[in-house]
């Protein structure tokens, strides 16, 4: 019997608990016969009704001290204190896997460099694409490759939103409210909508894929709360969908330029037929061309698949060094200086657009003016683009 | 220095060694810094111009024989004698690495279980969806679902055709011609347009997602050649894509019903968008729902890329156990019970198939009528539409 203990008992720790309940025969093939224990669960609420209420404490330490817990799935969400009870419990000789971005985001490095001092594991399979597989798939899968590029639609609510206001022909705040009523998005929904949450994601992917830590703080984030509907009609008539990216990609300058923002990405590719709270990340390798890795980047369930496939690797003692080194400088490239085609709606009149942009071709959207820039440093197209005035919206190309 | 051999050095052979080559650095540092040579290449041609010519060899013995060969790199194509090669090789106590379809569908719990007898590794990532990784995910991403059903386009070159097929409003002769001039199919283009192809990998993705062996000659087999453009129109029409899929489920009576055979794919699912040479791969789990897994299904560098993820995983001396058990009785569940919606497309006129079918809704589709028989039992929608006479098709609609 291998025990193991469950730090929040909330939407993805109770779907951990179900999975091990539901597949149980499964899970058992996969450990020679061997039968997994919640032997713990950690909550500050009571679980009087839950079969498995009388496991649940409220003092990590009891769980810390058991010798016979080998390892710590933590679920909790959120910085504090899930950082401090990881670090402890890999202190304490405790594989960690979590589900937790934002601690993986944050606090990433140092987590997998004591892991690795004490030969055990933090593994965080559900902590980017929800059940999709996708760390251990870069990890391993494309070993052999230099990775040059990573788009990924990470955050489901942002894709549920631009999909519904592309369906409905609505705005952002009506889209947003149905994505409420329907519990894909919350209640704050800032975190979400304005880009955070893909940010951590990005980070987690680039640190991966590149092999040092790339600090969410570090990353420009855009959201979408300022897409409209007529951005939308405008991207599709020109052959694009719009979708919010984490984006990161090495340059021939050997630095690694990462973004969090909207972008048209061109019906031609893939990612663009992601829809609703579906999740895509396309992974570009120098050998293996480009991969898809789609699903649902969210939810009870399939997090909780993700996690224990975690769970799983970590008591076949596999995959010990999965993870990155700490951030290195010169290590990131400045966003400014990349190169890309925006598209620019503003209520500029179009002879204020051709005197800052030259001659390109202008559209009605809205009750503005709507234009693609062509190529250009991202820095000088934000100069231009000031000059704009304030009622002015760009969203970049995908190539 | 780990010493490898390459048994094969055509398209994916060559692939593997200039993988080896271009990435050495990625390589070596995911094996602690370990250099990997490629001590021989088994191939009947020379090669005096290449810079690994001096390597060749044509007598499997001097590599079997020689104790610095850690591991041996299948890439030779076809049965034989590359089943005996890596039997032989297997036995010899050297872990094999293969791209090899054709082996693994036929002989895969042979070689497994010999791979398992002896401690050492036989994998076979590259064998299905070329770069995409698959197997690996499937195994152990996927570990704590049961799977339902997989539902995958695996061959690039019928996917090109269809797809040819579409944008050119062209038929099926015409297309296959293109695939042919652009090297997509070759110039005896069987096994991949009558479906054997697809077949093989579906016997393989099935018997790893369901733990027994599934042979390719029980699984039901139709091609694409019958397939017209007209039959292509209807589908879009009616919101649908034509894909050649090769599809797996496990029904409420606990049986595994498995089929090659051209679909409707409703434009609602990803795998609708997976065009041209792209293969795409449909898991769902009990679990995680459904993920797809998209990418370039063949190619030199791609199949390359995940031959060396499986040569690493054995060097780091990881998923040994990956793989399946020897077919078994009552396994399968006889596809000709399984119950499906078809399209119909056939010169008989509207009359008969209202005698036939009852009152269903026909359309004219080039010189013949199409329609939708609804859900029926394979065996009974097959023995209706024989009644329609030899100038009827039949493609079915997935779920």
């Amino acid at each position: 019997m291998i025990n193991i203990a469950i730090l929040g008992f909330g939407v993805v720790g109770s779907g951990v608990a179900e999975v091990i309940f539901r597949n149980s025969k499964e899970l058992a093939s996969r450990l020679d016969g061997e039968e997994l224990n919640i032997k713990y669960i950690l909550d500050k609420r009571e679980f009087p009704d839950h079969p498995l209420g009388n496991r649940v404490v409220n003092d990590i330490d009891i769980i810390l001290n058991d010798d016979d817990v080998f390892l710590v799935v933590e679920t909790m969400g959120g910085l504090h204190p899930a950082y401090d009870f990881s670090k402890k419990a890999l202190l304490a000789g405790k594989s960690v896997v979590t589900s937790n971005k934002e601690v993986v985001a944050a606090c990433g490095a140092e987590l997998l460099s004591i892991a690795r001092s004490n030969n055990i594991g933090y593994l965080f399979e559900a902590s980017v694409g929800g059940g999709i597989p996708i760390i251990r798939p870069m990890w391993q899968c494309l070993a052999a490759n230099k990775i040059d590029r990573i788009a990924g639609i990470l955050n489901g609510t942002c894709n549920y939103i631009l999909t519904k206001m592309e369906k409905e022909k609505t705005d952002f705040e009506t889209a947003l409210c149905e994505a409420q009523a329907l519990g894909y998005a919350e209640r704050n929904p800032s975190a979400d909508v304005e880009g955070m949450d893909t940010c951590r994601k990005i980070s987690i992917l680039t640190s991966l894929a590149f092999g040092k830590h790339v600090y969410p703080e570090k990353i420009q984030c855009e959201g979408i709360t300022h897409i409209t509907y007529d951005d939308i009609l405008f991207a599709r008539n020109h052959g694009y969908a719009v979708k919010l990216l984490g984006m990161s990609k090495k340059e021939s300058d050997g630095k690694v330029y990462v973004l969090t923002a909207p972008f048209f990405v061109s019906e031609e590719n893939e990612i663009a037929g992601v829809n609703d709270v579906y999740n895509g990340i396309q992974v570009e390798g120098n050998v293996v061309g480009d991969v898809l890795f789609c699903g649902r980047g969210a939810g009870s369930l399939p997090t909780a698949s993700a996690v224990m496939a975690d769970v799983l690797d970590v008591i076949r003692d596999c995959r010990k060094t999965i993870g990155w080194k700490n951030e290195e400088a010169d290590f990131l490239g400045d966003i400014s200086n990349n190169v890309t085609d925006f598209y620019v709606r503003t209520k500029a009149g179009e002879s204020v657009v051709k005197t800052v942009f030259g001659d390109v071709k202008t559209e009605k959207a809205g009750d503005g003016t709507a234009f693609f820039t062509g190529k250009m440093k991202q820095s000088d197209a934000e100069e231009k683009i000031a000059l704009l005035g304030a009622e002015t919206v760009k969203i970049r190309i995908l190539d």
